[in-house]
């Protein structure tokens, strides 16, 4: 088994290494969606699902599709298996957020045909261009055409030199006016799996090379704003102030008690952003805004835990004379993976590195939150050093790596050897 | 009596609305240290100071001068008492603060003469061009000029402009090599005087025109920095954060709730500046910085409230692991007014009011801290509307500018009264 693993992690490797040679910046990871360095991974993704054995596409979102054919003709085999991840990246990134679960996907069609594995259905690797939302005001675009989720109004909002997506999209060589045309019929699909870095600390802590995801969390972002009274910081005694930022203060503690109250519920909340005015170390602050991000793993906890931060909110406000207000930025519900694809997942796991798997919450967000409006998901989490992303930190272990691919395959094998045409 | 203070009131307030005019920026009030605005201020309140029967100078640091003679030549009537107070303003700010007490001195000074009033010592106005500090990075120049206080070191500094406190001077007509020949001998005066606006709330709410001073405040300045770890604010579950914002607002509470503590000792503390960095709102804080304002009524008071700031600081480090540091920027002991002057101040106002006045401790710095070190100090302080301050919403009510300055009246009586030319 040690002997299969090497090569896999380590052919994992160069082409992670090949494919964050392609950047914006020499020296840092950026590779924005539908620029030249987005052109140019799609391209060699391209190259490796072909030599691979895939029919390969670019879709008129940007993203590349590689569809390896069933293996046996017979009842259901037109069906498809979807595997994939993004090849976009964060400003200054790491190199294994995204590209990973597309490499992931590409060796493990390798291994399979290497290994005479036959499937009773198509599989078909995704490597979408529009993760990270960065570029423009908008996240998920790839996954979301290919979903049948993408609304049409989002052709016009433009990045910061003022391009539109439609303009993008068309001196890329995509085609805005069929994104609508990409979108899966439902019921061709058998489910859509995902292999990811985890960004977070659980799995190394734990010394687990990989995790299977239970969902990605529900998520909500707030704009917290406490108006309160401004004052001479030398004049106005303590009894008598509305101080906006002491106001904060207390909401803040609040907002991480009532977290770690939910924590079964792997709620997180974080206070990420703070403004406080007018700011003068000599004058009380009179107005304090500051951001909330909250999430957990079901959609009932987030909102549980957010009603009880609203309550304890009006509370603080009434008691200390300041006007808080709340508004809500935007809200995404938990996508739960499905269990037949986590029994899938944990099984194969299991079987590559002979313990039973943890089950966690993806805390961040990932392309699954759109394809889970086409089919069911299932994620595949490797543990990366501390938890650190969207760093050039960011590091998994070649071995690791490896263990991503077999498991990923496993998960595929043990689908396949489920698999009932005619659910 | 009621007769006497409403024309003086109206007075008072035609001075003050002839002073607001003198400004850089019509429509709104900003007079800064050794501009134009300060020499046609410093003219015309020479020209009152002259009316009023003073023999008037301006000094090496721009400072005016208006002298009464003793009313009766004998033993100690060459010695001064000092009535002051500044005529520079912040940027956007309100009319009474500072122009007030200058004014109060020399309607004093006429209302005195007036009613035939005989002083056995020589009476002197002040009108400082620096006591807000806005223009250099230095505050108190005339005052520390005056009483002998003053470096020699500051005349490099400069302004937004590149412009030194030399050559700012000189083309004032200021003389920066004769400053410290401004300082007067020590015994030649017998105190220092200041009406100035409370810029607080407690007169307004305790509905008093007036309040006696007992000391302005020991004052420090300091800047808290805490450093925890920044991470992905879905991905680390709370338990193990180390959120450096989280961390603040806990010190930021326990700052509130320790200056409630001490708020027998008028202890006040605000936090009025606050940055999180990364500062994004998916992203926890590794990094606070954080201002932080602390006064009392005693040094010690202070000390204590900052040395149980301090501890708990540490405490809240160790406990969250996180790196707490503290670097004080500048502490400023506090000047106690005389027990002499307070005494003569509260009789005045009581005999004015009708009412034993409140007293009451100056959060905010003025002229007075630099000329403790020269004479004995004594404060009045006049209700403002809500205890607005450096704003143009600044009100004082006419009549009660007319009862401060037969407050002023009545303490100067007063320490002529028990005037022992021998003490």
């Amino acid at each position: 088994m040690n002997r299969v693993e090497r090569p896999l992690g380590e052919r994992a490797q160069a082409m992670i290494d090949a494919l964050a040679s392609i950047t914006a910046e020499p020296g840092k990871l950026t590779r924005l969606y539908l620029t030249e360095e987005h052109r140019e991974a799609a391209r060699l993704v391209g190259e490796w699902m072909r030599r691979a054995g895939m029919t390969v596409r670019m879709d008129a979102a940007g993203t590349m599709h590689g569809v390896l054919p069933a293996g046996r003709a017979g009842p259901g085999s037109n069906r498809r298996l979807l595997v994939g991840s993004h090849i976009d990246t964060v400003v200054d990134a790491g190199r294994f957020d995204g590209t990973l679960g597309v490499i992931a996907g590409i060796l493990a069609v390798e291994e399979m045909r290497g290994r005479g594995v036959s499937l009773p259905f198509e599989l078909e690797v995704l490597a979408f261009g529009d993760e990270e939302g960065v570029r423009f005001p908008k996240t998920l675009i790839g996954s979301s055409a290919v979903s049948g989720a993408l609304g049409d109004t989002m052709l016009d909002l433009a990045d910061a030199d003022g391009i539109t997506i439609r303009d993008a999209l068309l001196s890329f060589g995509g085609d805005p006016d069929s994104l609508a045309d990409e979108a899966y019929l439902p019921g061709s699909t058998i489910g859509y799996l995902e292999v990811h870095i985890e960004q977070g600390p659980v799995l190394d802590q734990a010394a687990r090379p990989l995790g299977v995801v239970s969902a990605i969390a529900s998520q909500g972002r707030y704009r917290i704003s406490i108006k309160g009274e401004a004052g001479h910081a030398g004049t106005v005694p303590m009894d008598i102030r509305h101080d906006a930022l002491a106001a904060a203060a207390q909401v803040m503690l609040t907002i991480e008690e009532i977290a770690l109250k939910h924590a079964k519920a792997s709620c997180v909340a974080t206070v990420g952003e703070i403004k406080a005015m007018p700011g003068a170390g000599n004058v009380i602050p009179g107005l304090v805004e500051f951001s909330l991000d909250l999430r957990a793993a079901t959609d009932e906890a987030r909102t549980t835990a957010f009603e009880a931060i609203r309550y304890r909110l009006r509370n603080i406000g009434a008691k200390r004379g300041v006007l808080v207000s709340v508004e809500t930025m935007h809200e995404k519900p938990v996508a739960t993976c499905a269990p037949r694809l986590k029994t899938a997942i944990a099984g194969a796991i299991e079987r590559t590195t002979g313990k039973k798997p943890i089950a966690l919450m993806s805390g961040a967000g990932h392309d699954g939150q759109a394809m889970i409006s086409l089919t069911d998901i299932g994620m595949i989490f490797v543990r990366c050093r501390a938890g650190i992303s969207h760093n050039p930190l960011e590091h998994v272990e070649p071995e690791d790596l490896g263990t991503a691919v077999e498991a990923l395959v496993g998960t595929i094998e043990s689908i396949a050897t489920d698999y009932d045409p005619g659910e």
